[in-house]
């Protein structure tokens, strides 16, 4: 057997996330069926991670184990023929060894703003419109205090309960870029729905609806209630994966369009 | 009766173009039916042009006439509350003796290649995916070939005759951004396909499947098939239109996601 590893893309517009739900259509189901279509086994692809329902990818890691002659690196060129055209392998190669879950060290997330009077239609899908005054510098003081090794108990999705809540930040900025406001977090891993909370607190820190020391007051007190909205799906998207030698980064050298 | 201004965006995917059409629906038609929603008055919008099937428009310009008491500026909000999230009005004005189309000075047009090994999923309607080695400064050197006033006979579509194929262009240029590579384009105004003719000759220079010469050739012989193949609608976007007192430009004040 050969260990395939891929960099996956995704519009995550039309899909229940990255598993399949009774409800619809997952990622993984979808790349399974083209890699049985292929190769004519069945066989199970392991993510860095689940991405929820309208959650996007421009860089996930997966890896899965075929008989398959296939060259690994050429299974990119082979999937993207069938695949349908808002998911796509930008990269594969042999990784014997490799796991795509429990090998990750760092994850990095991008949460969007689009700040206009109007909303935008070509972000539509892939941004939370917000409009009137964003004081950025107040969601930016809110961001550095969430950094270093944290108990994020307040900002998980409630009725799941982990074994633990701490997590380490290494990056937590936003910036401001007029009709685009970007919030960039890279951590150790993300309890559930913790980033899109996470970005709704600091929109309404931005919008004046609650103040910067409310960061600190959900992370002391550790109630889902003390922290703010889960900012919708469309405006999230999973920007890179790290492992300890392997990085996506090298592999999708410009992302000048998101 | 109030004249009044908008400025249009949107995502031409799901259109049959700005202009009705037998086989689907125009973007026009919809804007008057909202039009007619919210005032009950029937009217007819005048765009600066008509953009085809699956063309997209960051800033396309309009006007119609009313008698409604809305006040002008007021027209984009009351719009955007009922049209599709895929056309917005990002500005409305009163523009007295105003003509979106007769008025035009200079209209600009962007056609986006997305230059990587695979297709990505998050440019699939929005740009032209090309593999392999591209000579970005072989396309330059044709696309500063046609800047002045020129006739343009080679770059129509066929079939359709205009009075003169003699046009003006003001900028021509494409710009290497890695993953995406960029055609930008001013005229005084444009033949049908004109943009997308030029687009798909200076693509098949950069691939290498034609000289630098087969402009000029094209530009001296007047004949279409001098010219090279009609890029996909899908990359194109009107991107700016300029009048004597009114330029887009002023009022989309930043455009880093295209």
């Amino acid at each position: 057997m050969t260990r395939v590893r891929m960099i996956l893309q995704y519009d995550g517009t039309g899909y229940e996330g990255w598993q399949r739900q009774l409800t619809g259509l997952g990622v993984q189901q979808v790349v399974e069926e083209e890699i049985e279509r292929l190769t004519g086994e069945k066989t199970v692809v392991h993510a860095s991670g689940r991405t929820d329902s309208g959650v996007h990818a421009l860089a996930q890691v997966a890896h899965f184990d075929t008989a398959s002659r296939i060259p690994p690196e050429k299974f990119a060129y082979a999937l993207n023929a069938g695949l349908p055209r808002d998911i796509r392998v930008a990269y594969s190669d042999e990784a014997e060894g490799f796991h795509a879950r429990f090998d990750v060290l760092k994850k990095h997330y991008r949460y969007r703003l689009q700040h206009s009077p109007h909303a935008d239609p070509f972000t539509r899908n892939t941004a939370l419109h917000v409009y009137g005054a964003l004081d950025v510098e107040a969601m930016n003081e809110a961001a550095r205090a969430i950094l270093g090794q944290r108990d994020f108990a307040a900002f998980r999705a409630s009725g799941i309960e982990p074994e633990s809540t701490v997590r380490t930040i290494y990056e937590s900025r936003w910036t401001d870029a007029g009709r685009l406001v970007t919030y960039d977090i890279a951590g150790s891993g993300f309890l559930y729905n913790m980033v899109r909370i996470l970005a709704g607190t600091m929109a309404e820190i931005g919008m004046g609806r609650r103040g910067v020391s409310s960061m600190q007051k959900a992370l002391a007190s550790g109630l889902r209630s003390d922290a703010g909205p889960t900012a919708p799906a469309a405006g999230l998207v999973l920007t890179r994966v790290e492992y300890r030698n392997f990085d996506t980064k090298e592999f999708i050298p410009c992302q000048t369009y998101w």
